[in-house]
């Protein structure tokens, strides 16, 4: 197959990249990093990456970012990012990515587990996560031509706890690489519309 | 209590009013209908509904508007109007409400099931339920003073079936009444962080 895989480089996606690059052709994209670059927050850049990814058999996204901030400080543009980067992105590559994609291809999203476990500072990834999944399930439903869309919720990663564990005291977490397994249900199995919890 | 009562002249907001209004003062808003005035997907009009109201008890929205049209049809901006209206509508309310909020004043909100069982032309209403949903379990837990926050999820309601029927074969709508039950456990109990299931 082959799979764009966004995020490449990030903690998550270099997992995914090391568990399906032997099986299949990756291609990898990051904003700066990788063999190809988008910014998914912005749809104009989005469409290009695919005019030079062309055709493809999956797109897997590690990508997204959402601003974490005590709600007592957030207002409204405080949740704009979430919105328009992890939300509209992954929903985006799925609005244009459809065109590029072939017969039976899959799109794999990530959100994460703050939606079913809140944390401090957490209102907009739980709200972002949240909508994905809700998307993810809809969307498999009215997608032709044996498409299918998925998105993979994890709990916070062992590789990111030196970043992260102030927030997630408590929390048990997984290896990037059974992370990575999730992905590859996903995108070498045939289930759709289903949020893959790791964790 | 004084009770804000936000699509107080709709389907779902008339059946609150006539379940709480025999026990509390209810503040009828609408659009254009009820005491006071509001546009949800305006956060300059939600500033001016509260310098109108002043101090609550309990807010209540049973407004919020999506498009339903086909995934194969839909782009971008066809997600913009359920994002600002439905969705960032009441998290708005909840942003901007707080400053006016009692100590222990509660926050409903109204999703609805299509995330849970989707339909045809649903997967900005998916993406929005559940963003809801989200949103309410994550910000439950920062919310100072007691101040609470519930969505309410009902499925189809009987008293919408003239509109709705085509889009909702086999679902078993339920009484207008019983969802606005969902609203009085939610402002007149205890719990937050809760989405009440109805249907
Ligand atoms: N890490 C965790 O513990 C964890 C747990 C649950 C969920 N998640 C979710 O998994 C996703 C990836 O997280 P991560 O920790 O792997 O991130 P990361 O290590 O910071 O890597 C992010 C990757 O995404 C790329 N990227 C960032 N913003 C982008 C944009 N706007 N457009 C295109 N590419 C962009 C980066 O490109 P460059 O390489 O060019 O910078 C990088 O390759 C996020 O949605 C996150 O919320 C992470
Ligand atoms: N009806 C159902 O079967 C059902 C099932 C599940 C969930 N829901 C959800 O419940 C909510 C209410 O639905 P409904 O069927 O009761 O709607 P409805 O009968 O059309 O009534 C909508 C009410 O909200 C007000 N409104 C509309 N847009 C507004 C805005 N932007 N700002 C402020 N107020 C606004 C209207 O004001 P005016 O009176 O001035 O026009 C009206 O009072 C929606 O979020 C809907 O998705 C409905």
């Amino acid at each position: 197959m082959k799979i764009l895989l966004i995020g490449a480089n990030g903690t998550v996606g270099s997992a995914i990249d090391r568990e399906l690059s032997a099986r299949h052709e990756v291609v990898r994209i990051g904003r700066n990093s990788g063999d190809l670059h988008v910014d998914i927050s912005d749809s104009a850049s989005i469409r290009s990456l695919f005019e030079q990814t062309g055709r493809f058999d999956a797109l897997i996204c590690a990508a997204g970012n959402v601003k974490f901030v005590p709600l007592n400080e957030m207002n409204e543009s405080d949740f704009a990012l979430g919105l328009q980067d992890k939300l509209m992105g992954q929903v985006n590559l799925l609005l244009i990515g459809r065109e590029y994609a072939n017969d039976g291809a899959s799109f794999t999203f990530t959100s994460g587990i703050i939606n079913r476990e809140p944390i401090r500072t957490g209102s907009s990834a739980a709200l972002v996560n949240a909508a994905i999944d809700g998307f993810v399930r809809a969307a498999a439903i009215e997608l032709p031509r044996g498409l299918r869309v998925n998105s993979v919720s994890p709990t916070v990663l062992k590789e990111a706890m030196d970043k992260y564990a102030p927030y997630f005291r408590g929390f048990k977490p997984v290896a990037a690489a059974d992370v990575a397994l999730a992905f590859a249900k996903s995108v070498e199995g045939l289930q759709t519309g289903q949020t893959y919890q790791v964790g």
